[in-house]
Formats: C-alpha cells, structure tokens, sequence
C-alpha cells in the first residue's frame, strides 16, 4: 500500500456488516476500514448465490475491496470467492494453507490480514474440517472493542460444526474452541458462519456458560458429537470439489 | 426504580441483539442497560412464534425485561407482546396512542422510553399504518453513538412498507421518512422490521442516496407506491385482529 496512507490522522473505524444467505444459513460478513482513504475491505464466506448482492453493496459504501476470505471448505454452499475474483479485478482470495485448497493467499496461525489499518489475525481452529481457521479482530487500542471473532463452523451460537466428514474430529475441534476461542476476552464478539434459529452473536462469556456442547467435559463432547445422526450432507459432493478451487470448479476445462 | 440505581459510576452501555424470525422476515431487537445493576432490557417487535427463544436469551444473559414494545400494528405475523406478558409478570407493552390498539403503555411522539440510564426517544412516522412509530436511541454523550433507529415497515432496507392497508397513505410516509428519520445524523443506525434479502442494518445516509423510492420526489414516489399491485397480505386477517389486542385475541372468551 502507498506510503502516503499512514499520514492519516484519524483513527481506524471499522465498518461492519453482517449479511444473510437463507438456502444455506449462511452469514457473509463484510468489514472496512472507512477512516482510511480507500476504504479497504474484505469479506468473510460470501456465497455464490449472493454475490452481486455483496458486491452492489461494496460499490454503494465506496469500499475498495481486496480480499474475498473462507474460513474452511464449505460443504453446504458453494464459496462466491471465485466469482468475485471474475468481478473485481485485483481482489485476492484468501483460505487456510491446511484446507489444502487453491487460493491467492494462504494463511497459518498467527498471520495476519490487513486491511487499511486494521486487521484480522488468523487462528487454527480445526476439527470441522482440518483447514478450519477463526479471524480475530486485532488486540491494540486502535482495533475495535470488544474484539470480533468469525469462528466459521467451529464454534455456533449455542452449537458447534459436525466433525464426521472433511478431516473432522472431535477431540481436535474441543481442544480448538478451548485453546483458542475461549481464551479470548469474555466479551469478544463471535460471529458464526451459520445460524439456523435466527440469532445473530454471540459472546466468548455466552458459550462458556451455554453451548450445550463445548461446557461438557471432552469425552462427554466426543459422545455427544458420535451420536448426533446426522443426514449425509446434502450439498456436500457439489460444494466441496468446488470450493477446493474458489468454487470455480464449473468454469474449468473438463477432461474428455 | 430504586433510587440507589442512580448511585452507579459506570456510564450506561448497551447489550444489542437483533434476532429474525424467518417465516414472515421478520427482526426483533433485545436492547438492555448492561451497566445498570438491574440490567433493564426491552424488546422491540417480538413474533409469537420465537417468545421462548428471547425469553430464553434474555434469562441467560441475566436480564430484566420491562418493556415489550410494538412499532406498530403488524399486518404479517402475530406480535409476541401478549405471550410475554403472560410469561413474564411486570413486562409491560408499549404501543402508539395512535395505533388505536390495547397494550398496557401509549406512546407518542417525543415521549421517553427509559431502560437504566439508557432511553429511546418515539418519533412518529405514520404512512405504512396510521400508528407507526420509529424508536431512536437518545441524544447525548452517556447514549450509544452512533444512534440507532428502529423503524418498524416505515423505512426498509432499500425500500419501505406498502402504504394500502391499516390506513396507510404515500404521502404520509413520504414526508415521516423525510421529516423523522432523514433528518437523523447521517451515520445514525437503522434497524428495520423485517428484511427479505439478507440485509441486517443500513444508515440515514445510505438509504438518502440508495433508497429506491424515498430518493425520488414525492410525486414519483406516491406513483411507485400506488403501482406496487402486491397480493393481499395473506396474514393480514389474522394478525391484524390478532395485533390490536398485544396478540392476544385468542386467549380471550368469545362470545357466542
């Protein structure tokens, strides 16, 4: 980024939106920096379906968009990081180097993602698939308080990802949401990647009071998530071959 | 309210949710004074069908309930006010005087709605219904910045309610969005009724460029609105009777 940026004197502001898909109950969530002169932006999970409607918005807000970001391979919808890639000329996809997919950028822990002057940090949160990652708004008085966490499909509102298919496991997805997410500030903000009764956030403090799961013991957690009885995900054998590549899988050459 | 409540020292902070109801689109807001030893909280257009749900969250968060309130007579679900008055005593409802419907507070316009040290002001913004009221957040430095506006069918996110039912007029919602709201910082939140595309919130200053109809003049506004020919709203039968009596209607004895 130009260097003639950091003159800016006001602090970075965080625009935030939380949209909603409802075939598949998924949240996209779109943040900017709008203190910054070009507005940077990125968005988290868009889906293929709602994408010029993300995209209209980013247009309307003036918001210069740079990264189109996933927490995991979505096995329910397939991603919109493709063909916002097709839209927006310059735009990067970004994805877990661990999700073992193709992407522009790909993150580990610790990393972190700019965006004006503000940024997410990247946390391992595995255990739905192996490349599942949470995004943490940065620590630091110019970051927005409370901090926002976007937890993907490893910690939801009062539930929690499955971890029968993609590499999952429950004994990694418990030590995931202890190590990572519950030793974030109480009042850090969780938003899902998906909420099927309607609720919009959640707090760190919130889910170690009442996720019916992940207060339980580890073994009663692994129990509880063998005996679930699940119906084979129904999107799964569409979604994830194409959200290995963007979601773009349609728009390649097929082999005879 | 006690008075040792005003001894406090922390400045008043607000707990938001915004919770969707998705068979009628419908959002309901959970707003509450956290800084206040009571933690006071109101809901804003509950939906029958989701009570137990909110009741919940707000159990779990420790909150108290005082208010459960109406932006008006609804015309497309059945309000929950009575349901929660029934399972939680003390919670009093709140409509507007000019809704012409029963509920245990009228409200009317610059009227205060006090929850702790945190208020909602009442402007009246007639034109969907003849009673819609719009609920924004208090002026003032102890009071949420940017302010919030809850503006019931009266302004929609890139739209607004249809003005052909319940007394409605173009010309009246015209000039409430004009008078009421668009006169509203530019940053000021708004917080609509329902959203049918996955919209969570908006700002004065995005709906004064983007609304499609509430851009135009007030001519071309009251053809866009006269020219809509929606179908009968297919609960309006059944929630309007419904809504005139917090929701209530069939608990009550009929006569023969």
């Amino acid at each position: 980024m130009a260097s003639f940026t950091t003159l800016s004197q006001s602090p970075p502001k965080l625009l935030f939106r939380q949209l909603f898909e409802k075939e598949s109950s998924t949240y996209t969530y779109l943040l900017a920096d709008c203190s910054h002169p070009d507005k940077p932006a990125l968005l988290i999970d868009p889906v293929d379906r709602t994408v010029d409607r993300d995209l209209n918005l980013v247009k309307e807000l003036g918001l210069k968009l740079i990264y189109a970001m996933n927490t995991h391979v979505h096995a329910d919808h397939v991603t919109g990081t493709g063909l916002i890639k097709g839209k927006v000329p310059g735009v990067k996809s970004v994805i877990s180097k661990a999700s073992g997919s193709k992407a522009d950028v790909f993150v580990e822990a610790g990393d972190k993602i700019s965006f004006g002057d503000l940024f997410l940090e990247v946390r391992a949160t595995p255990g739905h698939t192996m490349g599942c990652v949470t995004y943490v708004t940065g620590a630091g008085p110019d970051q927005p308080q409370p901090r926002m966490a976007f937890t993907g499909d490893a910690l939801l509102i009062r539930g929690c990802g499955r971890t029968d298919f993609q590499g999952g496991s429950s004994q990694q997805l418990y030590k995931s949401v202890h190590s990572q997410i519950f030793t974030l500030p109480k009042e850090t903000l969780l938003y899902p990647a998906h909420d099927y009764k309607g609720f919009s956030v959640t707090t760190v403090g919130e889910e170690m009071l009442y996720n019916p799961r992940l207060t339980k013991d580890e073994e009663t957690f692994k129990n509880i998530m063998e005996n679930l009885n699940l119906a084979y995900p129904k999107m799964i054998d569409v979604a994830v071959p194409a959200n290995m590549v963007c979601g773009l899988q349609d728009l390649e050459p097929k082999a005879d």
